[in-house]
């Protein structure tokens, strides 16, 4: 199976604590938008590989509400590290937009607003604008030494292998 | 009846695209916790006299989400003013915090990330500490240029007749 994979740009904003991520990918909006709505596709390529998502709820709507768990693949039963997140979706338009809270149980007070931007290419591409905001740079500057890099990118690429193999 | 009111306190960041907002009320935290969770008691108090408050939804809990129309009391109908409101609840801690969205509707791609902390003054008052984040320093200071502050105190006042007359 060959596979395409495009750069992530991840870029930190000099002027509020937001970080950018800019990823093109090579399906229709309403394809890249379904992988990030339905839960069963989005276990398959959130999060850098070897990892599992196990989802406790995600009601991807306006209104609606998601918490999930990243575990490693290899854990042994009841000692490998859980990563929990949860959040709200404050905004919901198909094959547009998403408007979400996100945070990382490890850290409950900490919240971030994200905004997730489906750009139509109109040659069958999507590009993807996603943006996190918090409440101090000190935050947004750890979110970024946490090396959630690594996980964003490796994800996008599981997700290009998704559409190269027509999974969506 | 005699009414005490206190100072609203209005703080512009000097850092981030955030607004801070202080006051202290005269009753514990579980009674100011629930003039914001009650939509009944909440649409008795929030925003400036001359307005009535219309609750479409209010689920006030962890996940929840709500929506809200203000109109002024004496609006001839369908010719007033109407502002709708929306957003979703990320965390809802009893008598302790709220996180919430907040999207007024007449600029829907405006969303603001707000924090609602209740802090026991230990002698039956409670201080609210409001944040209300959003993504630039424009919109921020349109938000405080918008007039929002005479809506803020006048409906704390509100509150504050609430408290006095027991109604809590």
């Amino acid at each position: 199976m060959k596979t395409s994979t495009h750069e992530t740009e991840i870029i930190v904003d000099t002027e509020v604590p937001m970080v950018r991520i800019i990823r093109t990918f090579d399906a229709p909006p309403n394809k890249v938008f379904r992988a990030h709505t339905d839960p069963e596709l989005l276990a398959r390529w959130q999060g850098p590989r070897g990892t599992e998502m196990r989802v406790e709820r995600y009601d991807c709507r306006t209104g609606g509400s998601y918490r999930y768990l990243h575990t490693p693949c290899d854990e042994v039963a009841g000692e490998g590290f859980e990563a929990w997140f949860h959040g709200s979706f404050h905004e919901v338009r198909p094959s547009e937009l998403i408007v979400q809270t996100f945070t990382f149980e490890g850290f409950p007070d900490h919240v971030a607003l994200e905004k997730l931007v489906f750009e139509d290419l109109g040659d069958g591409r999507t590009r993807l604008v996603a943006t996190s905001l918090v409440d101090s740079f000190a935050d947004r500057d750890a979110f970024v030494a946490s090396g959630m890099e690594h996980g964003v990118r490796e994800g996008y690429e599981r997700l290009d292998e998704l559409i190269s193999a027509g999974a969506l």
